[in-house]
């Protein structure tokens, strides 16, 4: 294993920070037990939850005005590999990596699962990347891809799609994330039912070729970078998809991708009905598909998806298995101190949704207390799980600070003097 | 036949405005031809439409602040009929009326379907109200119908539905629309997953009763009255409740019940594709369930859901027999002036959209001349299409100018002799 | 006094209560003092905390749809001071009643304000009501009040106003809030800019009347009831009217009634610099002007607000004495329940501003540590204050936990037994 | 002059056209004269109108997902005027180029406008840019810039603008626009007051630099590239800035920068009443600041802000001289194509609004006949005045079809060969 924070430094910092944690920790424990909740037992549940970082999200994002870049920014996946490490060892519940191809080709595939073994991490959900048009590439993507008119540009598509799940096989990887940037700019632009026949049809190909084990997430999203229509603009056209294709197509979730005011927590509710919920790419926004770090904006709505997530686990909803990732665009951070803190940021709210008391909550529901059954929720939510969090970290050899511990280290700093810094650009996503 | 409106003022307004119509309708042909338009096929296809208007509708409509009423408003479901063969004779492409319940309630519905043959008019889709609480019911709709925690109050929705099934039968319908308000006002309030197993349940329930030749509209809704949760929020929803229910159950489009920035054409292409829509209820909104008046606010909308519509027709989709219908709250306006306004700009778009050269379209579509295929539907949707819509009129025997003829007839201030005023209010549908 | 509520019936609740709230006091206490915060001084800060109840908000409130009444619904204004009174007995942070007319009109206002100091309560600022038409009024609102095309309308408008400063005058009032529903349903309904004229040329008259120590409080709102256009639709508008009025006038935030993912902080900030800052109409939202309880769909976002109110009044902002109130609808819950959670709520978010490390937080900001900055405001936000408002509360002869309280003492049901109930109606404000 | 698109061509594909245009202006003539419309006095009108195009709007836009290049695209401002000019010379109403630096710099500016004359097209405002960071740029914007918290990135950012100025003042220009990226992703991360006074002084020293007969246009926007919060987030934020620079600065609508379901013609209402109103840019959009070609989602929306100018105009409105541009973003059209098409949309929509009967209106507005008011606005709106522009541009040496004129010249294939294709990319503005 290559620890690249000193574990000594790790030591240190958490020793400083162990009286407090143990003291509050307790305490925590004790206003639990007076509602019943074995701390242990949740201390258990949560230290289980892991979600993925995605390898584009350690480098620094950008808007379609401009990329100011950060310091010592990763130079090919080795790098973010390597970065996506530091955020493990310190948070240690991301123990898996995300990549995204072309962007993270390399030419030995068991060179580059090594090296993440090496760092402490794996390798989650494959993503394709037809929303770009890479050097040298025959065919372009600018009006669509998996959806394009041209049957050359599809089978184009198509193939890119299959050589992700090839090298996902080679990485250990279990699904395929689609989504594409296909739709329109124009009314009259795009013929609205022949387009979604198109994806149906590219998909399908792509479906044929997964493994039995494997499963292929699609993700919807209203708009961007087409303005007037998306061809799997929402959650109803990603289902209709899914239900199309088989049972090995799911749908996911990003927070960001939905219409002004939607009540996210609902849709999560009607895919696990369905049997269809993929997954989730994490994320917040305000106004848009804005990136932002998760539950910077809006917290209470994370909770409430959680609250959702954790209600099927403990009804045992069937063929609920839902996969986790942050999707987050870190323009003016540290990519590393926004990934660990919007890590555990996540942990918190699946913790506080562990915290419902959901027998009274049912009771509520069912005799129409509304008020109270509003107020079990904010009553779980209102629990500060610091402690807890940063007990489960410290137990298996994280940092009761990520951030500080990471400040302490230097980690930038080192990096930024191995990796050259690059110039202006508008920006990536 | 109780023609409302003197057939003798209309043939005077008529004669009046013949001479410009003609005209006008022969410059129009002229300019039409040039695009190997051929105006007398067009003005045979735009005169067969029609759309219908709720009972509901005639009424002034309200907000929770206020009601406003108007000057001799029906005061039950014979004078709503009255005001709907006034309708009717001025436009000619409206020739049925859809009833809610309990409200168009009588003891006798065959004399009921007497008297709209005698106004000229058929009955269209019957509409159940369980989201509004009657004198002397036994159970509240307080907290939910269909979906309510309480199987008493379940049942007491279902048999109110049945007997809407009931009456229609009597009255010629053929479909039943369901919409409901159940929902929540708080996070926790309601358990969604349950919420929605109920609500499958309670409609199969329905949905069985239908007779083979009857088909059940849901109608979904994205908030109000409830204002954190609905349970048929989205077309989604809509879709997974009408593919569980089964072959009679497609989803009802109201152009109003959508989150902002919503792309609603493309829902009507999706549900067309999934051989599931149902029709529309036709409104325009600028916030939210505005309910305004058809094409008041964003015109082009309009014509690119009919854009949808046409194509659907003309490409032989399957399944493909939506049902049209207005869906209005006139707050502001006396309301049969409203409903002809808004059944005529309904029938100016379905012009337009016939107009769209759709083999350019095509060619344009899938060479990606996206300039070129935008311009197409534009040129359509530019054509003044005013001369035609009154030529059908007039040979249908409807007014060239529908709301100057209403007024010259003083229909309103006759009724407003007979009706008797009623208060101030706080609002209604 | 009258005391609603059985005091020893409060005294028996939280002597219940004292153990568990004095340890999880102190513990917070502890907590805290590591931040370098005093608990005692927060403790006098947040018991300073008051924030206004609206008389028609111990009345059940209504949708367009639906109005479902409860139990022992206050019958005229007396009786809403009577709940008004129950609310202040429990949480003791909600001294003042803003009353509403003319639904609020009585014949002896002396009387009024003695029934309002037996029970405990003064009176707030007082609210004009134009947006609806009462029996016998001489002239109709339908087409606007204070904005109406027709000078009588205006002037009747502008009487009640003058007549509202008259009874707000013998109540102890000291403020004047105008909202009125003017605006158009239709382009071309109204002419935007002389409507305007015409809405500060009444406001002006108003304006003239006011005593010298009073406000005006001018509140903006997007939409509802008029759907295509208000007459102060933003902020923006209200500032412009009350920078035209004069000093006494200034702009109130309803933080319902903004544009979906307006930033309100960032407007109470600019309403700060501006010098224009009025107060609050607390509510939360989802949707749109949905009246739902106070913090009950985005706390966060009540936090931010507060963080902004806070960090004004540290820095000595000028002119800056805004006035707060509660304005929701309670459409599914007992209103004294939902009052009396949302003033604790509101309460909570003040309380947990005032815990932001400021010093620290500048630091941040001016040097760019934007994740440490933005981690300031959660570690505030996260802080659970609880023990503290229950503190604050019973120290103040409240109730430890309000609603326990209450249902223990069984007021409605003794309201519900005098008071009669009303019949299901459509929907009110 | 230099004539990009030969003379010849024009002339032929006029002459082709001729007798349908003119058949199809005297038609229009005599439906207008029923109306009371003199056709010539409303050429006259039309034909003066003129509307800016930005030198960035000729080359290819993207996204921060992709920028897809086109053939030809200009390579330095030289081409971009090249550009420009042939739109002039096939529309005849876009006179004017808007430069934006340092995109637009170089060394002798005597030699751009002498440049800009051959082509036949002035200049219009200059635009300075600080949202994104140059090479060899001293300092970052990263953080900000007329805003930052450090004083000397501001001094850079106002040294900027004032070179603008400078530049501007050789190249003819009469005003200045200051639209800058500064806000803030997360909460906490900017101070709002203490930015919006650093706001103010840095431009303070802008204003204070420009010449007697120039402007400043403040323009406002919602978000991007800031995610949480921007300075100038919307027209009360603009006013308020407008109001405390002076005179000379006034507040710039950019249709596409504004909350979902904003009422934007209000806005532009409201500007005209506090004397404030700069100008426009033109665009349209459905999601959020999508930069699709003017009229192409919402053409009803352009015509009611153009209904609003007239007024303005025609009433005598104080001040009242406003600024007009389309800022458009080109993904997947030709950006030459797509500016000529929306030139004419614009003028388009100015003349339907010149067709309002506005005594009618006004009428109807002073005696609440709503739906004539509405219909009013309809009529002018229905008016195909396409062969009214038509026969301006043929006057004016333009053409009657300027996109198939332009492709039947060859002009984009010429640059193709001259000018070198760039790679593929992510995108710019």
């Amino acid at each position: 294993m290559t620890q690249q924070i000193n574990g000594q430094l790790i030591a240190e910092h958490n020793a400083q920070a162990a009286a407090r944690v143990n003291l509050d920790y307790e305490t925590l424990g004790e206003q639990l037990a007076r509602r019943n909740v074995d701390t242990h037992v949740l201390k258990d549940q949560v230290a289980r939850f892991a979600v993925a970082v995605p390898s584009w999200g350690v480098g620094t994002g950008g808007t379609r005005f401009a990329r100011f870049p950060g310091l010592g920014e990763p130079r090919h996946v080795f790098d973010k590999i390597q970065d996506c490490g530091v955020i493990q060892q310190l948070v240690r519940c991301t123990p898996t990596v995300s990549p995204h191809f072309p962007w993270d080709k390399v030419s030995d595939y068991q060179e580059l699962r090594q090296h993440a073994e090496a760092h402490g991490v794996g390798f989650d959900a494959v993503n394709s990347n037809t929303f770009s048009d890479q050097k040298d590439q025959p065919l372009s993507y600018k009006f669509g891809s998996l959806t394009h008119a041209d049957a050359g540009v599809r089978a184009q598509a198509v193939a890119h799609n299959l050589e992700c799940i090839d090298i996902g096989k080679q990485l250990g990887s279990k699904a395929l994330t689609v989504w594409i940037g296909d739709g329109s700019n124009f009314p009259g632009q795009s013929h609205f039912r022949r387009q979604f026949e198109r994806y149906l049809d590219s998909n399908r190909q792509i479906y044929d070729a997964l493994p039995a084990d494997w499963r292929m997430f699609l993700e919807h999203k209203m708009f961007e970078p087409a303005f007037y229509s998306t061809v799997i603009q929402d959650w109803g056209s990603s289902l209709l998809a899914a239900q199309t294709l088989g049972p090995k197509a799911r749908c996911l979730v990003d927070l960001g991708h939905h219409a002004p005011n939607t009540n996210i927590e609902m849709i999560v509710a009607r895919l696990v009905h369905a049997r269809k919920l993929a997954g989730f790419h994490f994320n917040d926004s305000k106004y848009g598909d804005d990136d932002l770090d998760s539950g910077s904006i809006n917290p209470f709505q994370l909770f409430l998806v959680f609250n959702e997530l954790v209600d099927a686990a403990q009804t045992g909803a069937a063929e609920f298995d839902p996969a986790y990732m942050l999707d987050q665009s870190h323009n003016v951070t540290d990519p590393i101190e926004s990934l660990m803190t919007s890590a555990v940021t996540v942990q918190r709210c699946y913790a506080q949704a562990l915290l419902v008391d959901r027998t009274a909550l049912t009771a509520y529901q069912d005799s129409n207390d509304v008020l109270m059954a509003a107020q079990t929720l904010k009553q779980a939510f209102h629990t500060d799980v610091t402690p807890l969090l940063q007990k489960i970290r410290m137990e298996a050899g994280g940092a009761a600070d990520p951030v500080l511990a990471y400040r302490a280290s230097g980690y930038r700093k080192q990096m930024a003097a191995i990796r050259p810094a690059s110039g202006p650009s508008s920006g990536i996503v």
